[in-house]
């Protein structure tokens, strides 16, 4: 069976998200820089159907993460930016345009009800009686493969508080945010992790633990 | 000349001391965890006066910092967890007793005045006139060695956000505190740093980092 899996990337001051995220800046202020390390890697840019780029210890981190994928489980903020009922929401389809890069089933963690979403290679399902539940058909759609819960903060922390991840991998990019969505935020005191494993990189550390029940 | 390091424990989600620190939780609740990873190691015990111990790569890291350090920075409340007035403070010579294990000048940053005091082998100057002056009183009593700054948060973010640090190494325990001090808070999102260097041990993962002015 496959692991449930959260990969995702901070800042060192413990951000996902810049202040004040909008349409034109997903990621808030300064946001965009978290996720710079990615875009040269050749993992990266085969996934989106570009050729070249860098072969390097991140590339194969991020190789292995897409491998090991069966299905995704990610909040509402992360797919549309937006709020509310989806008739409201001028990001209704998600950032990614008519071909999103998943290429795996989908798992939005919404309030609001909504039929499910093809786009390319990738079907996106709204999933709105909760995290276990959009864990549990993440489940059977991956098959022996893992769920990657990939963000945002409350997607990541509703996971981790309801027992349901098994591991998670920050990506711990060296600059400071200042202030946005924090990861880690009210997290109970009692789950225990165990490291996994420590890679280093010159431009990020990913560091990688068990929960431990 | 030496540099300015930060160095400090600091839980995943981002705490280097847990909630409602107290005389006798100094360090909050759960606080106590982000230090139980150094209490066995061989240079730790070393330093205390104490033989055997773990002999291990966070051993020697522990050993590196003290080889470099020559002089100690850190804040009232590491000092003594209190505020306000030194006549009022129950905690005012310090939690180290008569013997505390820095054997080097420290200096601590406070708003009361106050006459050096002398423990064991260890000086105490209480420095009124902000984190800069401490820096520098502490850079002319470190000779060539290193300036510790030790903490806690407040006194790692005013030495920070005033261009002081040349290097900040984080211990990064894995563990959660869901609550407490955090370690970065409101920091200037201009402060670019570089990967220095990143141990892992079983414990934990010591991160290190140059600050690019």
């Amino acid at each position: 069976m496959g692991k449930v899996v959260l990969d995702i990337s901070s800042s060192l001051d413990g951000f996902v998200a810049g202040p004040n995220p909008s349409l034109d800046e997903p990621l808030g202020v300064g946001g965009e820089r978290l996720h710079e390390w990615v875009l040269g890697l050749a993992s990266w840019r085969a996934s989106h159907g570009l050729s070249g780029g860098e072969q390097s210890a991140d590339s194969e981190i991020v190789a292995e993460g897409l491998a090991s994928t069966g299905a995704v489980v990610m909040g509402r903020r992360m797919f549309s930016g937006g709020a509310g009922p989806w008739e409201d929401d001028p990001n209704a389809n998600g950032w990614w345009g008519d071909e999103p890069p998943f290429r795996n089933p989908v798992f939005v963690l919404t309030h609001h009800e909504r039929e499910p979403l093809v786009l390319g290679e990738t079907r996106f399902t709204f999933v709105t009686d909760g995290a276990e539940a959009a864990v549990e058909q993440a489940r059977a759609a991956a098959g022996d493969k893992d769920i990657l819960v990939a963000g945002g903060a409350s997607a990541a922390q509703q996971v981790l508080t309801s027992g349901l991840l098994d591991e998670l991998q920050v990506h711990l990019v060296p600059i400071f945010l200042g202030g946005g969505t924090r990861l880690f935020e009210n997290l109970p005191p009692d789950v225990r992790l165990e490291r996994s494993r420590v890679v280093d990189s010159p431009e990020v550390a990913h560091l990688r633990y068990r929960v431990v029940a």
